[in-house]
């Protein structure tokens, strides 16, 4: 624990793992490697001397600098690149004083901070895709397993007609599908190569910048734009967009989980493990400490792609201001998303299901949510008004009786008559309306 | 104007004809549509009875009720679905009392509500492109007009190497052109039917539901997806995220155009036009009053796809709030993104470019933004450290005397002999340095 | 219904009285009273002749200009003021053509924009405060009258220790009378003159203009800041975050009644009544409709603040984008407010609350919401750790049987030995353990 | 640099004193200070064993926990406080068996994570006041230095009516003044102590939950509230709202600078100093590297606010998800805000103020910045329409020569005859013409 590090609340939060792909360790490595790869690229494109070439690539990936200091020198030049390549100058020099002179040739520090960003992006999306995927799985263990638990649906929070566990679990697994694939989509757009120079126009290498951004990008194994993005960033914030809609997608199961493992309902509840959902007060509860992680980040994601957003008016060739806020925005956006990621796929690999708790809370619902079917069935017979009227007054009865919405159907003459008694009974129980959760 | 309307600064603030596509009188269109378009499919699929989707469908098609008294009664009931529901029941009944009891058969509010929506994001994305395609093209004119309009980059809104106003122009195309195809491929996702019953199974047509829904979604021209998505609003979001960052390519622009038109760069000038762009104080007065339209879009963007992505945790079936939220965020976001792709075109299609002044704004930052190009040049020489200090002493001498770059330079003895007087000469003016600008 | 207009989902989540508030017409009023007052005003001060301030004021008043014209000009204009200033111009010189000379004199677009902005936040102002002092009030009555209606706390969805429903409305009344108080303080500081004229200076008036600005805020009944306010906008934007915060609070009291309302919890219901939260398709549901209003401006409303904040950054003398970005931004704010503290207020004063739910729902928790009570008793006699795995022990036995926490511990040896029959009984109900509950 | 930290951005983008308030060190501290201060409290109101507190209290102080292993168990845990209740407990015992069972006594982890939290904040304030301190005493000597310094103010970034920089330097402190009232009374309402226990009630302490309050919260200087605000957060959020405001007025001030600092205007410059504001590119270069973070600052904050707000919706008696996002949104605001007020206050310390490019840049307008005041003017003698024609005419004869204003109104005949040469001369230069600005 350090005066500096802040890192308690981001671990409790987040997954140690796509933290780590966004800790001062990987920013560095990424940024060296990219020094490394255009040092070499440009030897290749006879740009600069393969001895210098060799030197700088070499000293670049096995440079360990000081963070703290770069950190301070940072923040007066308003840019990690100036002390990191000057750092990166000096060790080079000291290897081979000619080579230094060829450290970041043609590059500014744009170049280096996105390219980093997006390779460092590039194995968050790796981490993210991983966890997303278990939880997908997990959905399909779960649709297969529960098809045939028949359960309340539940429309703003008051109960509705019956579907089954297995089709719930089967349109979460779906959400968080289409939410993979939009961070597919959205990381081939956004995961490129940048290379521009100064101006954004590769000036320094004259009619040579092509030749040299497709060296570079191909030994980083990064696409190469047309042209630099410095101040394009709509690719950068449809990838956030795209963590944030997965944050979304995991924060639905995550209300779902903590509404449906209350006491009174208890149809699921969050895995129980060494250490999980305890409480520091009571040494009974088990709480949804899973969900809370995806609904904390789901609280946090919304306004930092609002943050994302706002930064794209970027100022004719390099923004300021808005280009430097992404430098903590797209990190927070994917630890947040990586922690639900996680959190939710634990949730969901050990999730425990109570078909039986399901099932009777369905029946303690007295019948009421097949109000509209029968409704439906009736208009048939005695006409829409009246249907609906006769089906009212029975689900009045069945709030002041307590008794299930079957009984009074039959205690009503003209529904009797209209039904019959197999009918009422047909119409009052989940098999035959189920619809597509029939499957 | 009477005392319920609110339109004006949604009009200054918008276009006219994307505003039209969400006004009531859309939303209450789409929403017969959908009921006359569900009656038909249910007739072909034999759910309902022939004669009565006709009736209803055709009632729904020329259906115009009285929607402030819809407002007051949705605001009751929580919801359009039910009042228009029932006062389209009452114009069925109306002419043929057996038809009503089929009217919304086996559909719930959220049905009518989204497909709606949709049908009117539909509208808006064709709309929203056709005034992307403007903008975009008329970069593409620029561009091609102004691939020798030699001009300074500008890097933290600072003198930066030359560039040309033709490859500005493309990157501002480019950047339109990413954001309509993520719109294309965001509305491909998110513009689909809606159809789910009351339970989002469909339950009510037991296993016809799928048929019913393949019919409801042809006759409307909209795909028809696996399972509803009342509650994973993922795609309407990235839509909504789509929209944003197309607000934020055109603002981008925006944000230049402000910049190149003050007074003291003079290097483009929104078009003028009668009633544009004046003051209520100031005659002479020339502002960027289109920019303004779309700068005013990116200050509201962000924050509305916040609240899109904070709508997206629905509880269980149908939620509470996040879905409702939707139904004014959505239409904000594209009114927007409508308004300023419709200013930006306007602006793009009559920018006023001044390639002389472009020009003498390059010429009179005096050859400082030729200095990373002398010092590469130098370095190859001299060696980095002391071509860095001999450039870094130039560019102070410039600053002190108010004398050119190429002048410093050939005063000192080192850098004459370095470089020679031609190549002073050469490094010090734009071309040869363009790179990529230079095609 | 036009093609113009859209307010059937502004009417659905809004309050007829805020929507109004910020009509067109109320938009128009207010201009023009300003300008009435500002005639007035200068007249008074000398600036301009007592004839012309009096035909000014006159025709300003009666005024009821075309809105749907005013918008066409306005977005070509880039602000209101143009087109009305001119159309109320024309309208004085039909009286009295020397008197037109005069309209407007010495003000700028942003002071009529501002001005008449701040006059229709008052009114909002006053109305939000209106519908929370309803719903305070009736979270008073709520607590006075449920002091002793014992219930389960449940802290992250599980259930704890009991608290009573009067606390528990004690508390909602308490977060709404601070957030009335946070509006009242951002109002005091929000709600002010604007007069600056053309470049904030009010240079027009010579030294004149302090004078002049005295007298039209006192003819407003606005407080006169120190300096025009075109670009500090820190107090308004403090005024829509209050708004924000009320919404807060209100949606926070949503999410608790709909949480009570749920089928299995049955502790609370919103009020009934004629058309109020039905179901298009289940004649029997009861939907929180009115916490469903608050919910979805809760949804709305963050993101809204983030709009207002991200216009603080207004360039130089007037903002190009952020400014005008309030236009839409302060009355949605407001609007959503408004229309959930009228909800809100209505679900209060009808709440349907059922102390014997509340009691059986703390009565079949078993007990398990004493243990910590139990635990730290407990540990005095036992010890910690003792203590607290005896604890562990009987709530796993609970949760095995079914059986109240009360007889599991008294079957345990060392805890009845510790504390009794006397003890144990007491420990597991909840008079004593009321807390701050319990006054 | 460890795979884990995450703080070279935070540093680029904050002040080091700010981030070391949020450190993990200043939270465990706080923390710890928080148990330590409960037990003493509790001693002293006799709920707990005098000897016992003092061990606790010793412990606690001295404390110094293995923060990496509290955030791998926080993480399974969902909390901090299990976990380093847990070690505390440990640690107390290894001293003192007996006292171990009295750690924490009857509170719960929300207790000691809300107050931590507040203490940071009490401390993140004095620092923020610091710097806007600073901020504004810099402005309020620029206000004196410049009181005569003229020049151009600029609406929508196009030239208007003169005014000085003094007054422009005080309207950056007034608004830098104001949001520190707005700070210092959000303050005042959310540094306040929690302490609920389990339930919220302080249940554990029967009558004596208030004595208890009042004791730990006079230990810590910290005020009690009438009842626990562990679901209340509207305090809070305005807090966070409040420094977001800080960060507008800021970033404003940061943006004009930015313009002013624009190489053809070039009125204002940010203090060059070692190491600040330089490019990796090129030496010449003078970046606006200060206003840079208080842009980027900008760029976030209002997404972290929404967020704040976001999280309001408590569920009952502790919330699942919006409580926990706090932990990490509201130290980036405060670290945002930190760094911007930090950068500014060294941006405006420093300044580097040319009133003669000013007076340029005025001059090189042509007058046609006095356009609505000669307009004004001659209004009284030829009328409005007349005159407005002739200013017009006047104005376009301006830029099509490129000669002043004066020169084109002395060359017309009627204006001529109605202004004089003297009249045109006094018009058309800025004395006399600054109004408010004249002081």
């Amino acid at each position: 624990v350090t005066a500096e590090t802040s890192d308690l609340y981001r671990r409790l939060l987040g997954a140690a793992d796509m933290n780590a792909a966004f800790s001062d360790a990987s920013l560095l490595a990424a940024a060296l490697e990219f020094e490394a790869a255009l040092a070499e690229a440009e030897a290749e494109c006879a740009v600069i001397p393969a001895d210098a070439a060799r030197v700088i690539a070499e000293v670049a990936r096995g440079f360990r600098p000081d963070a703290a200091a770069l950190a301070e020198a940072g923040a007066r030049a308003g840019t990690l690149a100036i002390p990191l390549v000057g750092a990166l100058t000096g060790a080079v020099k000291a290897r081979d004083a000619g080579a230094a002179a060829w450290v970041h040739f043609g590059s500014t520090s744009q170049d280096l901070a996105d390219t980093a960003l997006v390779l460092m992006l590039r194995e968050a999306a790796r981490l993210l895709d991983d966890d997303l995927d278990r939880a997908e799985t997990a959905c399909a263990i779960l649709e297969e397993t529960h098809r045939g638990s028949v359960m309340l649906s539940r429309t703003l929070m008051q109960p509705a007609p019956p579907t089954t566990f297995g089709f719930r679990a089967g349109g979460w697994g779906a959400a968080i599908g289409a939410a993979r694939a939009g961070l597919r989509r959205a990381s081939v757009e956004a995961v490129r190569l940048q290379f521009g120079g100064a101006a954004g126009t590769l000036g320094a290498f004259g009619r040579d910048g092509g030749r040299v951004a497709a060296a570079v990008g191909r030994r980083l194994g990064l696409a190469v734009p047309e042209r630099p993005w410095h101040t394009a960033r709509g690719e950068l914030v449809m990838f956030g967009a795209a963590a944030g809609v997965a944050v979304g997608a995991l924060a639905k199961i995550a209300r779902d989980v903590t509404l449906l493992m209350q006491y009174e309902i208890g149809e699921v509840f969050e895995p129980t493990g060494e250490g999980r959902g305890g409480s520091s007060a009571m040494p009974h509860k088990r709480n949804p400490s899973g969900s809370m992680v995806a609904l904390a980040a789901q609280t946090r994601v919304p306004g930092l792609v609002a943050s994302l957003l706002a930064g794209m008016v970027q100022e004719l060739d390099r923004g300021v201001g808005g280009w430097q806020g992404e430098w903590l925005t797209l990190p927070q956006i994917f630890e947040a998303a990586g922690g639900a990621a996680h959190a939710m796929a634990e949730v969901l690999e050990g999730l425990d299901v109570r078909p039986e708790r399901m099932r009777a809370n369905l029946d303690a619902a007295l019948g009421l949510v097949y109000s509209e079917r029968v409704s439906l069935r009736l208009a048939g017979v005695l006409g829409r008004q009246e249907a609906k009227d006769a089906v009212a007054a029975a689900c009045k009865a069945v709030a002041a009786t307590g008794r299930p919405l079957a009984e009074m159907l039959a205690e009503d003459g003209r529904v009797a008559g209209a039904l019959g008694a197999d009918g009422i009974a047909e119409l009052t129980r989940p098999e035959g309306y189920l619809g597509l959760a029939d499957y």
